[in-house]
């Protein structure tokens, strides 16, 4: 119960009409969408070789570079963080009624 | 400030002995790193894929997915979701500096 | 100097507008250009992980996976197999030349 | 029918022990399996991302990227290029047979 993803959300949003001279969000947001959704490939890329390698420091660096990255590609196409965790708690859900519904009746 | 992913890391951490027959988690744990790892990979393909199609309802249920398969791999790793996040604080830290010292002095 | 990716080239087009219950050229090719191109990032990725795990076992058949599913992508943007070998051709041409020009004179 | 690809194996063969300050075979090659996989996936993200832009000369290039670097994948492995394409023969072969097996009688 942290607030990072969703400060550093409202932290892409702004910086992404900053000057792309200073700030890496509004380099890349100018860049493309392509470009950012090649970036989030990218990181997951390096993400499944740190693991693959059973390099925890360095899949530390990796999936905050994947969030980091999904956070500007969601940014991009206007979709908050929240609707992808309202997903996953809605899932949660059907999946613990699931849980539920198979287990033997006492 | 929702804890959506810390309690999906419990319960993945939880899952992960469970019966595979019954849990999805418990399942692809088993099958080990290498399957965990492709999953991810495969996640960030298919969001890349609606992130170009400009398929918001898509991107929400595939970075979903990726976000799921992310903690999936870093229980596997033993790795804390509190350990990448601390990580992006430390940079946003580390990039706010950045970006007071870049501003001319009044 | 061998005709397999050439004739597969030749067949796969041929198998595109098969009927779908028995070519997975059909039916991968019906499901439209996203879902093809899903298929060369998913098969990249487990050639990675194939590589990671030093398995040539498993690199072979997933290195196969990938140049088939390639040729399945390039034949559903229309762009021959030797427009990419004449890329290729060109480039070592031109790093041929750079590798004589960066050679000491005699 | 053409030996592009087998003539740029034996040049990234030979190139491996190259000077890395001139050869870029010899640079990636040097900094190990993991830096050649993850150029092989970055290069696969980027074919996908062109081909949904429905980029042709885009994908052109791309494709050359990602088979030059299963190039030097397949050479790090030591698993000749051949031993992929007999793969691919061998289940062209296999997928004849079954499509012979699979027509109605006459």
């Amino acid at each position: 119960m942290r607030a990072t993803l969703h400060q550093l959300e409202q932290t892409i949003k702004a910086r992404r009409t900053a000057d792309p001279s200073t700030s890496y969000v509004a380099k890349l947001t100018a860049r493309g969408r392509a470009k950012i959704a090649q970036k989030l490939g990218e990181e997951a890329v390096e993400s499944v070789i740190a693991a693959m390698q059973d390099d925890r420091e360095g899949l530390t660096g990796e999936a905050a570079d994947l969030l980091f990255h999904l956070l500007v590609l969601l940014a991009d196409i206007d979709l908050p963080l929240d609707a992808v965790l309202n997903e996953l708690d809605r899932r949660e859900g059907v999946s613990g009624l699931v849980e539920k519904a198979s287990r033997p009746k006492d």
